[in-house]
């Protein structure tokens, strides 16, 4: 496949742009118009840097406003399409997208239209240069690739071919199940992008919140999937406008597109029953993944008050490292570790985050397959030193340069082969059930990079995005959960400066752990356990348990139990229950922990006890 | 009038919300119920601290999803209620906020609707409570405020009013004229919001865009004029859900409320023909207003260099400050002042943000009443030190703390009086009209509170915003201009790191200018005589004028002279043209001036041609 993206996808000038394009690995380019306007040299010069980078120019955009257009301004439009013809042949171009005329003066005449566009067509041939004809979703009489097609058709001239946009076509609620009476050689470009359900202005949604196939929801992988059936085997171009993006580092953001091609190509040939052998190792998913081990990089004082956090938590001293300054420690299905050994990773993680969750261990059933995805995806992995007769554990560098350890389902060989397992000691508290959920802060630019990575790499899928009033601002929360729900992230952002979120991202200079969620069997025994270890819980308002009772209709004496627990309480629309609670931050750190019940088959998280949570930690 | 406000329109925890809408100068307040279930403490103590704070409690609001409610759910509903009267009675507040049922489930039949409305105003009656029920614009079956008034008078109870909130009724493109068959007394409370213009889905408009009367473009002051004529007398209250005032300073924003509220009631009495005597001393506006001189704090070193360079863009020297060392220059209609004086107000700004513009003269025909507006409307004014003899000129304090001095037409004196005034020189140069404009750079956040100030002393008014893109992301700008555009304001912000207004911001410590536009009588001989003088321009790409030539079907020798002097060209719908260049960046500061000349009435700013400055300038 010819991956190819629009520079309008990216951040920078046109040659900043050409060169992170050619970086990340693409082999084709559409030159924006703009971009090349404001460039201060000839298009000849574009031609030859493409060309020095390995990158064809797939396509010359967009050309605008033509056919039906008002007749005393047709002299000016194929005179407009004479120099733009022109300039394309400096560029070494053969291919201009043409968008459906949006003015409100153009003519709703059908042949009009075909005649104006006969004209351009004839223009084009007679320049060897094909006009592709894109619907657009807000066209004033041509909105839809059906209505696209019927002039193209009408036309019947090998200069004009339809332009297919995934977003103009799936934004209206269209799909490609019309294709079968379009020739396939009449499809003569295809532009790639995403988008989240947004329940707005189409222009404003395609403006400002394209993404990259993958980091949004609409359904591209059908669409590509009918596109490899009926044969397509051109460009395959992306096509962004987003605000994010266009703020972002250029080289980043053309590596997750050229991901987003990749990993919508395997879904598509997936989809087609059949993954074909030269797409890449295309290592299959693993079928379960649930987290094994949280590492923590402190130094001793922090150590010794973490220590004592979880011991608290009723975590036992499991053991420590044959080699290392490393604490193993663990409740039940729990096990974290703390990692002081001068000169590892996990010291300089610390140098540059302070006290902080530097790597997750994910156990799964084919840990190698993930480690293989990761370098598909063109993903850094890290190999760390070991000492003699220890285990070799592979990692992925997650976007922020944390780290996820990979581990196979049968781990005990690595504690009792790298560490001196203590016997199990008698350690009152809660009884925790596994890690429910790490809650993670990054900055607002690096969700996308985050999303791409997990989607891609692990496989993980995205919930709604749900938005959380924090009283110093608004926060955004994008949860991805691996398949059968073995990993939980919620991911947090905030534009907004005060809020907890974008304090936590300033503390670590950088994304970082927010909290983690303990599940537990049952709550109030936990909750009870916890205080008499002396764990401070956030205290909830009682105003909060008064609204809850009217609001879900509880009974008192259920209410008042949570309210003398500090529990929370949520309720979803299938009957499912979440009952958790929160304590106070970890001294001198950023992050807390959370202790939950899932009851009934609730899948979220309290996202409607976020602002009470919120304004406890303000308010404490 | 009683000037109330929502706690949800401002950032903080509840204690914080109380304490800032106090100091504004508010007389109530609408508890938002989310505040309070999110507050650590006793309802009474609420009630308590707003007392204290001599805030009346007018509303505790919302109530939701009752009337059609499903019958299931009625009992759970009425007992919901309950509470809330009870909580009320806590609180002191005996008014509450009913909103009209959203749910899909909920009964289109308007006598059950009526009978469920009987039952809640006859439990509030009993409690003492009044029931204002709201249309909300997404309201399931009742929207519009003619249909909440259907169902308040057929259940004719003296517990359930109507509410007016302006966004609900202003955002459908409703209006107030069919008040005449409402009694007065049935108006049972008024919510007041702003908001722009934007093509978007009506929830999210709501939730994240109101603003305060006179940040947006609904037809607030009809709407308030028409309640007033009505006899309305009750409470003005603001309710506003914006995502920028949930993470602003809550004292800047709740000061901002209540200006807005101040300049609404006088902007609505004017249309009723009179301003009340007790309103405030409501000093009207200046017919004429103009910039009469810029100043600018410098060191020695700076006044060297910028003095170079006015004298390269044909300025002169026209004098220095009897007993400061303050120099001043002049080009045509345009004086400016290099203020390098010690310990003076410009040295302590320069100290603060580098050399920057610090002061800006503004000239009109009763400088004294904007004096006393800015007092009315609580803004600080500052008085400087002079000498003797010297003029005492009064300023405002803009919201970035630079200053804005007040003169009237008469201003020769005080160049004759503080200057030891020079014959003029014969310099060569461009001739410079006047000054056009200038171009702000602030943080996203400060733009609300430059429109509020604009438009509440100076009376400027507001155009559309028009979004830029950077080759780092894009920069949202909002242009105020003058009665009779004396004066134009272009406001640049940009949420994204890397463009040219963030960094101009970063490097001000906060908002400053980033261009000065000089308005020409010819363009050409004002850039070929800059230019002769050494003048660094703008240079701007061959491949803008080939598209330029295209785009307007401009005649080619028009366009090579445009090419010859690097003009920028824009043209309005109407024939308007906007012919501009703009100068390489001051030396070591951010700002840069622009040369222009508008032709048949052009009243924008060239935002077409945005993008290629903002790429020239990374490109150069």
């Amino acid at each position: 496949m010819l991956r190819s993206i629009a520079t309008v996808s990216i951040a920078g000038t046109l040659p900043e742009k050409l060169a992170a394009i050619a970086a990340a690995g693409f082999d084709g380019v559409e030159i924006f118009e703009n971009d090349l306007l404001y460039f201060p040299g000839k298009p000849a010069e574009i031609r030859q840097r493409a060309q020095d980078l390995g990158l064809a120019i797939t396509l010359y955009q967009p050309f605008r406003d033509f056919e039906g257009a008002p007749r005393q301004l047709m002299a000016g439009n194929l005179e407009r399409a004479r120099r733009k013809f022109a300039l394309m042949h400096e560029l070494g171009c053969d291919r201009m997208l043409l968008c459906s005329n949006v003015s409100p003066d153009s003519s709703a005449q059908f042949e009009l239209q075909v005649a104006d566009l006969a004209l351009l067509a004839e223009l084009a041939q007679q320049q060897e240069i094909v006009v592709a004809y894109e619907a657009l979703a807000w066209g004033q009489h041509v909105k839809r690739y059906r209505q696209a097609w019927e002039r193209v058709r009408a036309v019947n001239s090998p200069a004009l071919g339809l332009a297919l946009d995934s977003f103009h076509i799936l934004a209206l609620g269209d799909s490609l199940d019309q294709l079968d009476d379009i020739p396939l050689e009449k499809i003569a470009f295809l532009q790639l992008a995403d988008a989240p359900w947004l329940n707005m202005d189409v222009i404003e949604w395609s403006r400002h919140f394209r993404c990259f196939p993958g980091q949004g929801a609409l359904p591209l992988v059908d669409f590509s999937a009918a596109l490899l059936r009926k044969g397509y085997r051109g460009p395959w171009s992306l096509e962004v406008f987003n605000d994010g993006f266009r703020a972002a580092p250029s080289t980043l953001t053309a590596q997750d597109g050229w991901r987003s091609l990749l990993w919508l190509e395997e879904q598509a040939q997936a989809v087609l029953g059949q993954i074909e052998a030269d797409l890449f190792s295309s290592a299959s998913l693993p079928q379960r993944q649930a987290i094994e081990f949280l590492e923590f990089a402190v130094n001793a004082a922090e150590a010794d008050e973490l220590a004592r956090w979880l011991g608290q938590l009723g975590f036992s001293h499991y053991g420590d490292h044959r080699s290392k300054r490393v604490a193993l420690y663990q409740n039940g299905g729990v096990k974290v570790v703390l990692n002081q050994q001068p000169d590892s990773f996990a010291a300089a993680y610390r140098e540059q985050h302070g006290a902080s969750l530097c790597s997750v261990a994910c156990r799964s059933d084919h840990p190698q397959a993930l480690l293989q995805r990761a370098r598909d995806f063109a993903y850094p992995v890290y190999q760390g030193q070991v000492g003699p007769n220890e285990h070799e554990i592979p990692a992925l560098c997650a976007p922020d340069d944390s780290l996820i350890y990979l581990l196979g389902e049968q781990t005990s060989d690595v504690y009792h082969d790298d560490f001196h397992v203590q016997p199990a000691a008698d350690v009152l508290g809660p009884q925790l059930g596994g890690i429910d959920h790490l809650a993670l802060a990054m900055p607002a630019g690096a969700l996308d990079n985050w999303v791409m990575f997990l989607r891609s790499v692990l496989g993980m899928q995205a919930d709604v995005e749900q938005v959380l009033p924090d009283p110093y601002g608004l926060v955004r929360s994008k949860a991805l959960h691996s398949h059968c729900y073995g990993i939980r992230l919620p991911l947090n952002v905030s534009q907004s400066a005060g809020t907890l979120s974008a304090r936590t991202v300033e503390t670590y200079h950088g994304s970082g752990l927010q909290h983690v969620a303990f599940a537990t069997a049952d709550i109030f025994q936990a909750v009870a356990a916890a205080r008499q270890n002396g764990v401070a819980l956030l205290a909830i308002s009682d105003n909060y348990y008064e609204d809850l009772a009217a609001r879900f209709g509880l009974d008192n004496a259920f209410v008042a139990r949570l309210a003398q627990h500090h529990v929370l309480y949520d309720r979803d629309p299938a009957g499912g229950e979440l009952l958790h609670v929160y304590t106070q931050p970890f001294a001198g750190g950023c992050f807390f922990f959370e202790l939950l019940e899932r009851r009934g088959g609730y899948n979220q998280y309290g996202a409607a006890n976020g602002a009470a949570r919120l304004a406890a930690m303000r308010q404490g």
